[in-house]
C-alpha cells in the first residue's frame, strides 16, 4: 500500500506543503526544494533520534548535516532547552542560510520552530512530525514556543515551516497513550466545524485505535485540511482561529495544575473538550445526548474522561492565566452544537464556578 | 524653542510614526492612540528610570501601569534578562492586550521589543529612546533581540513598535561617551548614501558635540528618514538593508573581542567604519583624502579612532561569526565613494588578513 497526499497551507508568500503518507521520511526529494543553504541542523529528542535520525540523515546526504538531541518530555519545553539549540548553532557557526529540521513530536517542533524564528532573527525550518498529535496539530499553523513555570506556551512566535513531512509509518512506534493523545486533537476538528468528519470518527475509531494506516492517513489529511482552512482565514488568531482552542483552556489548567508532563497535552485536551461540552450543556447550548456522544468518542479513543480533582478556585486560577483571557475575563470555546464551536465570554461567572466545583 | 516633527515609517500594516522633539516624553497624546488595552508595562534600566520614569508614568495616568527596572549595560542584554520581563508579565497576569513601553537606550529597546515579540506570541510595544544612538538607530527598523556569549544580536526577531517618541531633552542627561556613540551612527547614514548630510555633519559637528538641541533634532530626523527609506525597501534585510551594517562587522569584532560593555556599540561602529574606509582604500575604492575625511569626522565626534590590538586571526575569527557571513564567507559593507556604500564579498581574503595585521 502506498499513500501519499500533498496538502497546501495557503498563507501568501509563507504558503507551504504538507506531505502525508507512508514511508516518506527517507525521501530526499521531499526536503531538497525547502532547504535554504548547504547546512542543516536536525533537532530531535532521545526517544525519536534512535529510531529515525539515521534514516533522515541518509536522505540528506547532499548536505552538511549536524544534529542536537534534546531530552524527551513537555517538562523540557523551556527557554533553557531552546538556548541549547542556539549554543550548538553558534558553536557550529551556522549562518542565516542554514536550515533547522524538527524530527519528533510537538515539543520538538514547537522548540525548533521557535529557535528558527529567533536565530539570527529567522532562518528556514522544516517539520518532520513523528507523533499523531504533531502531525495533525503542530504541522499546521506556525505556532512555536516554550512554556514558562507560570503558563503554557507563554513565550513564542508565529513562524511558518517551509514544508512538513508527515510519515504515517512513524506512528507504528508510538505508544498507546501518545496515539490516543493525537486522536483527541483529531476529534477536536470534528467537534469544531466538521460534523461529517465527527460521524466518520464515530464509525472508524476502532480502526484508528488499531493503527490502520489507511484510516490514520485519511484522518490526518482531513484534520490538517480543517485546520489549514481556519489558519488561512486568521493566521495570527484575532478571530476564527480561536476556535482551535476548544478544550484548551480547561486542558491547560489540567496540564499546569498536575505539573507539565504528568498529563499529555492531548489527554488534557480530550478531558478539556468534555468539560467544554458539559459546560455548554449547563448553559443550554448542548443536549445531554450530545455530551454523551462526546464522552463515548473520547473514551473510545482511549483517553481519560475524568479531570483531576482540583478545587474550583484552583481551576479558575489556572485558567485565568491562559492566553485566551482578555482583560482578565476567561473566554471559552464552547459548543453551540456538535460541529459548531464558538467563543463565549458573556456567560455568568458563577455558573463556571459551580460547574467546576464538581471536580474538587 | 519648540521642536516637534513627525516621521512615518512605511511598512504596510506595520507602519508607525516617530515623534522627534523637545519635551515630548510627558505628552500623553503621543501614547494614547498606540496603547492596546488598559495595562502597560514600562521596561527601563536603573540609570534611566530615576530620571524619566515618573514623568512617563504621569503621562500614562489613564492606564494601569507597572514597571520593570533592569540593570544598565550591554552585558545584561541576554536571554536571562528578557526572561525577567516575562516573569514580571506572567506574575502580573498581563494578557495579550497589554502594551510594553521601552524607556531607555538601545539595550532596553532591543530587549523590550524582543519580549513584546515573544510574549504570548506578540503584544504591542512603544519605543521611548533616551539616548542619541537609540533615537537614530533602534527607533527605526524593528530589529530586536539579545546577545549570546558567542555573538552579538544572535537571538531576536523583526518586530515593529506601534510608535516611537524621541525626546531630545533626554539627551541633556547623556554622558559624553554616549553622545559620541550616537554621533557614530549618524555619520554612518551620511557615509552610506547621503553625501549632502555628510557635508552638513562636517560643518555642524561642533554644534552637535555642544548639544545644540536644534542641530541634534535635525540630525536625528535626517538619520531616521535615511534609515526609514532603506528599511521600507527591505524590511527583512535580504538586500539593500545590509548597507546599514557599514562598520558593524569590524565593530562587532571589536565589541565581542574586548568583552561586551568595554567598547560602546557606537564607539565600535565608529572605529569599524574607519576600518571599512581604510580597507576600501586598499581595494582601490576610496582615495586617501576620502579616508582622511572619515577619520577627521569620527575624531571630531569625540570617538576613538584606534581599534584594539587583536591579532589578524582574532579579528577574522570574531568577524566570521557575524550574521553578515554567508556560507562562511565574510561579506563586508565597503565604500565605493563617500556617500556610496556597497556589499562586497569577492575581495581577496589575504588582503583582509594583511590589512588586519597592522593592529596586532
Amino acid at each position: 500500500m502506498t499513500i501519499k497526499t500533498e496538502l497546501q497551507v495557503s498563507l501568501d508568500e509563507r504558503s507551504y506543503p504538507i506531505y502525508i503518507g507512508s514511508g516518506l521520511l527517507g525521501d530526499a526529494a521531499l526536503y531538497r526544494p525547502f532547504i535554504a543553504g548547504k547546512r542543516v541542523m536536525i533537532v530531535s529528542n532521545d526517544t525519536v533520534a534512535p529510531l529515525y535520525l539515521a534514516l533522515l540523515e541518509s536522505a540528506l546526504s547532499d548536505y552538511e548535516v549536524s544534529s542536537v538531541i534534546l531530552p524527551d518530555g513537555e517538562q523540557f519545553k523551556t527557554l533553557d532547552t531552546v538556548n541549547r539549540i542556539f549554543d550548538d548553532l553558534l558553536k557550529g557557526r551556522f549562518d542565516r542560510q542554514s536550515t533547522l529540521i524538527a524530527l519528533g513530536g510537538g515539543v520538538v517542533g514547537d522548540m525548533t520552530g521557535f529557535a528558527a524564528a529567533c536565530y539570527q532573527r529567522g532562518i528556514a525550518f522544516i517539520q518532520v512530525p513523528t507523533t499523531l498529535l504533531s502531525q495533525v496539530d503542530s504541522s499546521v499553523g506556525g505556532k512555536t514556543g516554550v512554556n514558562h513555570p507560570l503558563g503554557k506556551n507563554m513565550i513564542g512566535a508565529f513562524y511558518q515551516p517551509r514544508s512538513v513531512v508527515a510519515d504515517t509509518r512513524t506512528l507504528s512506534t508510538l505508544d498507546d497513550r501518545q496515539l490516543s493523545a493525537g486522536l483527541a486533537e483529531i476529534i477536536k476538528y470534528g467537534l469544531i466545524n466538521d460534523i461529517e468528519f465527527l460521524q466518520w470518527l464515530e464509525n472508524n475509531m476502532p480502526a484508528l485505535v488499531a493503527r490502520d494506516e489507511e484510516a490514520l492517513a485519511w484522518a490526518i489529511e482531513r484534520s490538517c485540511k480543517d485546520k489549514a482552512d481556519i489558519v488561512a482565514q486568521d493566521e495570527k488568531e484575532s478571530g476564527v482561529r480561536a476556535l482551535l482552542n476548544l478544550g484548551h483552556t480547561f486542558g491547560h489548567a489540567i496540564e499546569a495544575g498536575a505539573g507539565y508532563g504528568v498529563w499529555l497535552h492531548g489527554e488534557a485536551v480530550g478531558a478539556g473538550m468534555l468539560m467544554a461540552a458539559e459546560f455548554s450543556q449547563q448553559l443550554g447550548m448542548l443536549t445531554s445526548a450530545d455530551v454523551e456522544r462526546v464522552q463515548v468518542l473520547i473514551d473510545a479513543a482511549g483517553l481519560p474522561i475524568q479531570p483531576p480533582a482540583f478545587t474550583a478556585e484552583a481551576y479558575l486560577d489556572l485558567m485565568s492565566v491562559d492566553k485566551k483571557a482578555i482583560n482578565g475575563r476567561i473566554r471559552l470555546v464552547l459548543l453551540k452544537a456538535l460541529g459548531d464551536a464558538q467563543v463565549v465570554a458573556d456567560y455568568p461567572y458563577e455558573q463556571l464556578q459551580n460547574y467546576l466545583q464538581k471536580f474538587s
